[in-house]
């Protein structure tokens, strides 16, 4: 029998080729008028990526039974929302990064004109599959489905949150309002992206979705004090984008707050804490407690 | 009795006040965190624009008897995407224009990160709001309603036109390939306004809601043609925004392709094709007639 972090690691193999695969079906052909605009798309989605999103998607989904078609629409939504926010994130406005997942962001490769549309391109794309495709078992739950997307990807959750972060360059910020600019930064699309795994099977009781949401809280935390710690220590080429970059920049992070050990015991607070939000689960939550180690433990 | 022009422009002038009431509603307070995001975002809609598409939005729903308040939401998430397009288009690496509406454009105002997260917000706040609020009879239609928004705004859309837009620059474009340009730069998001209006009410044959959609195709190139042929004759103190600017910068436009006489044939041929697909829908669709000659014969 393999053991269990075999058994995971192939899971995730598994589910990141299928996340691969639908995004690539989704996705406008490179051939389709506008060309440029649909290839630059492509490149800018396909072909990297640590799929954290749709894994969650896929992980949470199988906590509900849902179905594995409907698994790949919902988690290439929320991968579509993150790729359009790494695109305008990346532009020389804002962090102005050359580097992404290893290859030239979208601005070097084509030009800033398209790396704007790209992203716009990609928000509308990831609205027309979720409604294209039949998520969730009926009109209503899909129509809940855009609105939390919407709301996480707004100026209430992922936008709201990157405003925050603009405005937090050079300041001296204090751990709660670092935690709160990073809920609405990365922690709102990783909620939803579990939210709307959850939605594509059947009803949860409200306190199970209440903890299922905490689990999303807590691994969405966590994600950020891992990045943080990981850009303090690790070199480009293990990242893929640039490292060090948040320091050079003067962004307050997790690292330069809390120091380096007292961030690494604040992720694996976090990490036993979405382990706890699971009890009750049973084995159908074993992927979701899993990613959350992942999550924690990953070197890149 | 009132005439038939000044009925039509309290009409407008009523819908306007009307809409320009729904946005600041819906947009989120200035004085809500991140309040700098949300402030601009304010600045970009709030104030300003002649609000063709929800006029047009109101106009479609009179003909199929929709409640005013489902064609506020409808109205708004349209104009919310229009203003994010223009906000997008105005930055440095697209037109790079300063002067929107009057006013400084976004990023004159604000900076051009904040100008991005703009557009991204405002359009994420579109499809939320879409949602939110029982904009038609029953869930099915209001994912529909979702389809139409993201598929008019998508590269298969606007962000396409848009996309075409940038490749054309320089080019000596057909008059086919021009159109097909504005089909979907400007075209696709006029089309929605229409569609979103009419489903707002009940139900229509086909066959009518083909003839709204040919409407709405002949109205949404005359506005286009017509705003060439403004932008080569008006003042810049006329239109609120920069005058003669495709010219200087090398875009084709329909007076540079067709010359200004047979622009205006054009415009007015298109007016008459428009009122012609009304044609049996009675007293119910004389808003939308009044604004295909609005439209045409407006000097602004």
């Amino acid at each position: 029998m393999a053991s269990p972090t075999a058994d995971f690691a192939a899971w995730t193999g598994a589910v990141q080729a299928r996340v691969e695969a639908a995004l690539e079906r989704f996705l406008p052909s490179g051939s389709h008028a506008p060309a440029r605009l649909h290839g630059a798309m492509r490149y800018a989605v396909l072909g990297g990526g640590k799929r954290v999103r749709p894994l969650l998607a896929f992980a949470a989904g199988e906590a509900t039974g849902a179905d594995a078609s409907r698994l790949d629409v919902v988690a290439c939504a929320v991968e579509l929302i993150h790729a359009y926010s790494l695109v305008h994130d990346d532009l020389p406005c804002m962090d102005d990064d050359v580097l992404r997942r290893g290859k030239p962001t979208v601005h070097v490769e084509y030009d800033e004109a398209t790396a704007l549309l790209v992203g716009d391109a990609l928000q509308s794309l990831a609205f027309e599959l979720l409604v294209g495709h039949g998520a969730a078992r009926d009109a209503a739950t899909q129509l809940d489905m855009v609105r939390t997307l919407a709301t996480a990807a707004g100026s209430r959750g992922m936008a709201g949150g990157q405003a925050i972060d603009l405005e937090s360059v050079g300041k001296q910020l204090t751990v709660p309002e670092l935690e709160l600019m990073h809920i609405h930064k990365t922690g709102a699309l990783i909620r939803a992206a579990v939210r709307l795994g959850a939605q594509a099977g059947d009803p949860l009781s409200p306190e199970r979705f209440e903890r299922l949401d905490r689990y999303a809280k807590c691994v969405g935390l966590a994600f950020q004090v891992v990045d943080d710690v990981l850009d303090a220590e690790a070199s480009t080429a293990t990242l893929g984008k640039t490292a060090g970059k948040d320091a050079a920049q003067g962004k307050p992070t997790y690292v330069s707050i809390l120091g380096l050990e007292r961030s690494k015991e604040l992720a694996d607070q976090l990490r036993r804490e979405a382990h706890a939000a699971l009890e009750g689960f049973g084995a159908c939550s074993g992927r979701l407690a899993g990613l959350a180690d992942f999550i924690v433990l990953r070197k890149f």
